[in-house]
């Protein structure tokens, strides 16, 4: 930097802290920390700092703002006897009862994911009609392809021509996770910030896009690289759609379940472990199946506590202000492998993956014995997750790690497990370990390859 | 609506409250209200209500985020031995100090509007050149027709080619509404959040959308259809800009200036009363006028009252979820005035015809005297504004307000001084009220029409 005189001494600054108080229809501000409460209608939560020096006033505001999001595990979500999808967002009874009472149409704009469409149109369209909606549905193809912005402003133009009140009227979005997001960004912009539904088709989105606030579009060859962190007002989980998903998108899900159990959950890995085959074989559902209910019970509690430990790493962390963050275990080296073998892997495959290689790494620290690492991997294997990849050579984790280092403000924040269902964040991981963890990662894992999830 | 069964009955829920706490690095839910703070490394301001029903489990996620902006009044931004432009947003000293002591180039992304490129784009460059900042200028026509998503992706492009830090590397907007405005729409969006910075050039941008968290394009021929509500980082406000504006383009900022003064502060509207017609031929500088010290003293007093007045009103209700604003004065009817003309009126001149016709019916409604609107209106007058327009008919009148209607939750909330300097929200104003005070506006006004305000 060029030479830059001396900034205004601290001592000469003048700091005034005001809160904020409304009397009938006009904020004021108000000196000090003490409001008569008797004398204002309304105490803000905001305040506004006002310093002076020779030369500048800077007034600092500080407001904050609540976000209040619901996450329903629900079933029979399009029975026509559920008004779930249509009310279900409410939180206030009375609202709810002045809405029934009205007993006005009410009005909904959906997107739907093209495949999902094709199977569950018909019901979708039926559940409308029977609750007397005014309603469009877009079906769109919401693949990872057509995640942009181009998408996204598609939708925009629809919903902007069907006219929606954007107080009232969520936008529901139905369908895996690339549909969630798109839909999730159209609605944040759309009059600075329209309330959507999520409501997810696959098990991945059912216990991960669902659970957050991230929504987002690639951009420049980059996952999300455009997005906002808006809630949706409620996100409605069916199991029910998971019945109709192919097998490897099954594993898929699974593998962002196993992650939160690794992280944070011994009972849920040992769930996993123990029952993981029977959960692929029904599909995560109840009925028809050699299994009966504890296949049921299973699922239940297996999505369950995959939920509320996200929702656990989540709520507090809304905005990822907060670098260290254990649900980024498997997502360091993840992101670069999937861009470059699309779309041979599907985004839960990756990150197993990138996991199994962290379980070595994690053995190689101390952290985990032998005895634990090999139960993983077997784990991993027996859910059916890809556990090595050829493309995850030293220079790929390498620049991985460098780029996390650039985006995480100088530190690499690497989650890695200590014991089973246990982590920490560790940012002094030697190259000679990483080095030591791959070559016996390959060693041990590159005959086994992934053959089980080939399409 | 169609038949649907009962909901759940609120009787038969079970509702959990957790508090979430982090014990190293990870995050738990805690049931109950008290914390043992010395068990654990962090409580969240975050809760997570659990709510069970036979059929449905329910968590509701409260998170609050909280926005700190500066809005700071310099001068000099751009001469070398002032720092502010590149350092003023950071609030942490030692932060401050760090950075000053690494001593290596600040990276800097300024997008700056073609018509100020022209006039100051030297300057700038100087100016970070002298700093040895690593920069990359784009310099576009940031005017209303260009104000849209495709300009905003032109410039993430950009953005993303010069890979900036997401983090420390905040993005300069400098420019007139429309120029800050799509920064930040384009900031918002880049990486799920960038910091920005605005730096106005029009006393219009001065006074208002630097003051605020809104950003915005327009879109489908509505204004600001898309944006956010991401306040920039800092908005840095320097006088010296308003001196290469034209006089016509100073009374449009004016405006916005005696919108906040007749809704709270009488001491303003008297200040522009008496020393209106002085700010506007010293364009707001404290040099080279025949006024001499006393001209800028009234500038400054007058754009210090505009910020904090409209600070005020912005901290508590900075994502405008109250539909109650009093920074709508003006706002109700300009909107359709100013979009059927364009590009004919400028927006604070729609604005100032807005109030022009509201204080009549805040007259009508025996709000106001008849001399306090004569003298409002000699002021409006005296200031170069036009305060009437034959657009202005009762049927836009009418449609306007139904528009108001349908997007403030099925009240029209207009503002209406109440004497001068203080104002409040009315939702029950007649039609007859309506159609008197326009046949008066009409009556008194319309010969007196707006030459002054012809370009």
């Amino acid at each position: 930097m060029g030479k830059v005189h001396v900034r205004d001494n601290a001592a000469k600054e003048k700091k005034t802290e005001f809160r904020l108080v409304r009397v009938k229809d006009t904020w004021k501000r108000k000196l000090g920390k003490k409001v008569n409460k008797n004398k204002v209608d309304c105490v803000s939560a905001a305040k506004i700092f006002e310093t002076s020096t020779v030369k500048d006033t800077t007034w600092t505001v500080i407001s904050p703002i609540t976000f209040t999001y619901k996450v329903t595990e629900t079933r029979g979500l399009l029975d026509p006897n559920s008004d779930t999808l249509l009310l279900g967002h409410i939180t206030d009874p009375q609202h709810l009862e002045e809405i029934k009472a009205l007993n006005k149409p009410l009005k909904r704009f959906v997107v739907v994911d093209q495949e999902v469409y094709k199977i569950y149109g018909a019901k979708i369209t039926e559940y409308l009609e029977f609750h007397n909606v005014l309603y469009k549905i877009l079906a769109l193809p919401t693949t990872e392809e057509n995640k942009s912005m181009e998408v996204a402003l598609t939708i925009l133009e629809e919903v902007n021509n069907f006219c929606l009140d954007r107080r009232t009227e969520p936008i529901i979005a139905i369908g895996g996770g690339v549909c969630l997001d798109i839909v999730g960004l159209a609605a944040s912009l759309y009059r600075r910030r329209t309330p959507y539904i999520r409501v997810p088709t696959t098990l991945l989105s059912y216990i991960d896009a669902s659970v957050g606030a991230k929504t987002g579009v690639n951009f420049a060859n980059c996952k999300n690289k455009l997005g906002t962190y808006i809630p949706p007002t409620a996100a409605f989980l069916d199991l029910s759609f998971i019945q109709t998903l192919p097998r490897r998108h099954i594993c898929n899900g699974v593998a962002e379940m196993l992650k939160m159990a690794l992280m944070k959950h011994r009972g849920l890995f040992e769930l996993l472990d123990k029952h993981g085959r029977m959960l692929l074989e029904t599909k995560f559902q109840d009925a028809g199946s050699i299994y009966g209910q504890s296949s049921f019970q299973a699922a239940s509690r297996a999505t369950r506590i995959a939920i509320t430990t996200m929702l656990e790493e989540l709520a507090p962390n809304l905005w990822e202000d907060d670098l260290n963050r254990l649900v980024d275990f498997g997502h360091l080296i993840s992101p670069a492998l999937e861009m470059k073998v699309l779309p041979s892997l599907l985004h839960g495959e990756a990150v197993n993956i990138d996991m199994s290689y962290m379980v070595y790494v994690a053995q190689e620290c101390g952290l985990l014995s032998e005895d634990e690492k090999q139960r993983i991997i077997r784990c991993m294997v027996g859910l059916e997750l890809p556990v090595w990849h050829e493309e995850v050579t030293m220079e790929l984790i390498q620049k991985s790690l460098q780029d996390r280092l650039k985006h995480s403000g100088g530190l690499v924040r690497m989650p890695l497990p200590v014991g089973l269902g246990q982590a920490e964040i560790f940012n002094t991981t030697s190259y000679e370990i990483l080095h030591r963890a791959h070559e016996k990662w390959c060693g041990e894992l590159s005959m086994s390859s992934h053959s089980s999830c080939d399409p």
